[in-house]
């Protein structure tokens, strides 16, 4: 078998993910990495074992070498790389969201369709098993029609204060409800036709983080469903979890919670008080194959370029995602309900 | 010490409630039930040891021998008793909402200020003793600035389709937001200043009661607080409890969730599956004390009395809230946020 | 109505709440406190507003102008003061456990049926209100017959370090393994006939609390349920709470789970960690009323005394509780199960 | 890559799991099944495209086109099957418990260390996320010293009535208890040397199943820590799951517990009451790899055989744990703690 070649672009938390899985999955080889900070680079060549280490992408792209690449990069970055990989016919995984504005996300979804590159969104509570059954759950009409719901992702300080460096040019509603806003179409396999959102900002602010605290929004969808979501970037970092993620639906049939973070089924009492362990995320494996459904999701990219196998989200998901977090956006500007065409 | 003697207007499950702790109180003596059901009166007479029964509130109000009247009737018929009985200087204890409209409750709070009897509006969760301690923790400034929240208080379908007579008349809204809005007001010491709201039916009309199956909102404060608010009578069956009553507010030092009704404390498994029950409603006391918050607060009005206590909520509450009802009513139909004056 | 006179003995946490139920309750006065430490003896005095301050108890019992007086100092002390006190025909209210070897539980029973005072234990867990739910659950018939269960009654490191100056003279087995062992035998209604139990230490007394650090055993009942019981004082302190109680019983028609402390029915999330804080152990209520069921407790002696309700718990539950901490401790000692008469 | 041949001898759920695995691994090749039944073996050779079914498993192990076999039988026919392949020299992966008695556990010791065929126990909840983390934690020391702990691994009914056709000739000692001894000794890294243990029968021979309803013991380990164990087959079917396992350890620097079932993290509320979803045990991946740690264990086997990757469980542990399922049996027949040598 003829070995995928990949590189990865972007040397930080994430982009180690794609680097492991390329290195453990039978179908791939880690062939480059590219970091515009060169000493990143070349520490995760070295960690990783990649042939190469580059910091312009725009060479990466231009190899023959490379078959497809991950980008990894700040959500603000990914569309000029997205572009020069899917012109120059690479397969293209991105991580979420796809694009920060809707026209960007439109020419994101012109270029993939141009492309002889696959182009998928990173999107991977989608092979989130909780979520995962959610949405068997829903689409095999367990629960009857959908109704309402209430969706939360969000934070502690943690994360904009301490985690991510670039934290004031994105916001929760971006980092966070770009994977919520997916779940929801994707759970509920329907599209968002009209918002209401209302915005605040203080907390971030005073802490030298120049970006809002949180969105709230109530989400309509075509089919009627009505959705209440929540992303913040405030909540307290005593939280057992430096992410609070909950979704619940109410259909005429029945109902559904789910709670992959806060669940408590690892409950951790040591210096610093109670926190709630991941178990589901990254999971213990043996070193050939990989484990937990954030690896999952970048192992469906593969299948999907090695087999044909279906995309787990194309760039019509990542148009249709910006597409919901830019009317939020809107409607929190404006104080008015914003519908979506 | 002279007992303050009572009158119970409304022999349903909450009349029994008050006639109960009527009879309990030192302070307080059980002289007359009322129903516009004779047979109802009648009954409640004999079990609860009434002196005399009515069908006529006119008639009930106008009688020497009464100090103060419980308004324990359905949500919509409460103006005319409320108004009849301040007229005669009778001290009022009325259940929620205190009306259904703002004029009504504008009249209310006219009527109160112009009569000798005290007025106050029984909403007990300002004495469950879980939320009152939320608001401790706010007023004290535990959390810091309280910036959002959620908030639930939603039924399953039991409650419209099987426990009340005239569901169609009322709604999740105003039967259960009424309690939800004045606990929001209790906790945060503020108001409400602008709401949006979304509304569907379809599940309730198809089971023959003619009302909305759920409200969806988002809230915002005079003080900067914004909080998203569900009030539903479609919850599953299959709940562990048919109330589902959580709270939880983020402010910028400290963040805090309340959930009185599907915690868990008390969960049995017997025949029909899992349900969670309550356990500080009402609790079981020596035959001479009223135990739990739902009792507790009639003992308030009581005190309020007998002591000069301060009212638990008074008419002004009651107009306050009945005002965010209305505006959530008012946005729901227009598609508009409405702000409140 | 006369009120009854009261004395109170031991000015520590738990004599406090005493103090506080006999001002409020209409039916008490609350006349004496009493403390070995003249200083506390007063403070308590004057926070308390009782008429006299002593030192010396049996000062205290031979007064003609008290009917009836609280024991509320540390375990061990009990004795000397239930005997001098029956022995002057008082009522005794009585803090659990009643004593802490058999033959002092068996003078007190003998000592109970001489005196003309009536002697209650106060089993607060006996009118908590999921325990008390329980209780008439399983004696319903709700659950069937009871096959086993588990129960943890446990504290935190911090109750022996720094709550309990007198750890070292008790230990979890006496301090909470009373309530525990009482509340088994509230709620089957049956007795325990025979126990094996193994205990360690070193925690406890590595920081310098000369006691054990934990009892686990297996309880066997007449009836035939069996039950495992935790009780320990090494809990982590970075528990959401400093008790954790759960019982959980199986029967042969149903299942029944109780958590009174670590439910999370009010989550706290402050400088500090998350902490569930009490709900139900003392709850608000208005100025002349007692709230929450430590202080139902007292109550329930005092309507034992004036109005001649059935006692909460009796001498002979003293004493069967005091044989079933013995034996326990017996065999922990021998490594043998041991067999209670 | 030549692959690893594996026969499956056991056409019943466990076996289909393992069928699947193989078919899915790269390194393997599903060449046979086996089954007493001859129409199950049928049946499971055309759903899972093995070449061969046969009836007898000594034909099966005498196959030269068979590397490795996987027992999935009931437990108490394992042993002879296990000797024999293990004397054909093939790979054994066997489902727990290893054997129920001590004396054949011992020989399948021994059996084992003559063949050149590696004997692998498929203790999956060593890779089950979650209690491979709380190992992690407790032998990095996170928590100190292992002080105390409780254990449950229980079934309602459903299992022993309607599940298991051969409930009779086993317990929830030896079907679930096996799982817990297993982990509690993988988590502690420590041998039992004392049980303590307590039966009680009654309800499951009511209801036609001639097995015990329960074991409650008490464990000591060598290195001092104590547990609770709970195994029971009469938990009520209306709890949520209908697998309760729950781990909890006190260390003397911290404590940590794990709640692989009944943490809420997926809850269905639909006709028939709340049920908690399974979302670890098997989750979804693309159809090239395997996901969930039921699973996971099974490509463990494949490492250690074609990688020299180190057993999970190797034959010693079955034999360490057959010792202590034995003694506890022993403990609950005689009355008296059992030492284990």
């Amino acid at each position: 078998m003829t070995k995928l070649r990949m590189g990865v672009i972007g040397a930080g938390l994430w982009g180690t993910n794609h680097a492991h899985t390329f290195n453990v999955l039978p179908e791939t080889e880690l062939v480059a990495v590219c970091d515009i900070d060169e000493g990143r680079a070349q520490k995760m060549k070295e960690s990783s074992g990649a042939a190469f280490a580059l910091t312009d992408y725009e060479a990466l792209v231009s190899r023959d070498d490379i078959d497809a690449v991950s980008v990894a990069t700040p959500d603000f970055t990914h569309t000029p790389i997205i572009l020069a990989a899917l012109k120059a016919n690479k397969h293209v995984l991105s991580e979420k969201p796809l694009a920060t504005t809707v026209r960007e996300a439109e020419k994101i979804v012109e270029a993939a369709a141009a492309s002889r590159g696959k182009l998928m969104i990173d999107f991977h509570n989608r092979v989130n098993p909780i979520l995962a059954q959610v949405r068997t759950m829903v689409q095999s009409g367990e629960i009857g029609v959908p109704r309402h719901g209430m969706a939360r992702l969000s934070n502690t300080t943690f994360v904009p204060f301490e985690m991510l460096s670039w934290a004031a040019k994105s916001s929760a509603l971006w980092f966070l409800g770009s994977h919520l806003v997916d779940v929801l179409r994707f759970i509920l396999n329907d599209e968002v036709v009209r918002v209401y959102a209302v915005t605040r900002d203080g907390v971030l602010k005073a802490g030298g983080v120049d970006t809002r605290d949180f969105h709230l929004c109530i989400l309509e969808f075509a089919g009627g469903a009505v959705v209440t979501m929540e992303n913040s970037w405030i909540l307290s970092p005593d939280n057992p979890s430096l992410v609070d993620f909950k979704l619940e639906l109410v259909g005429d049939k029945g109902q559904i919670q789910a709670d992959p973070t806060h669940n408590g089924g690892l409950r951790r009492m040591v210096e610093g008080g109670l926190r709630y362990s991941d178990y589901i995320g990254m999971t213990p494996t043996g070193e050939t194959r990989i484990g937990g459904f954030v690896l999952e999701s970048i192992g469906r990219f593969v299948d999907a370029v090695v087999r044909d196998a279906p995309l787990l989200a194309d760039a019509m998901d990542g148009l249709a995602n910006t597409k919901v977090l830019a009317a939020i956006e809107a409607s929190a500007a404006s104080g008015k309900a914003v519908d979506i065409a």
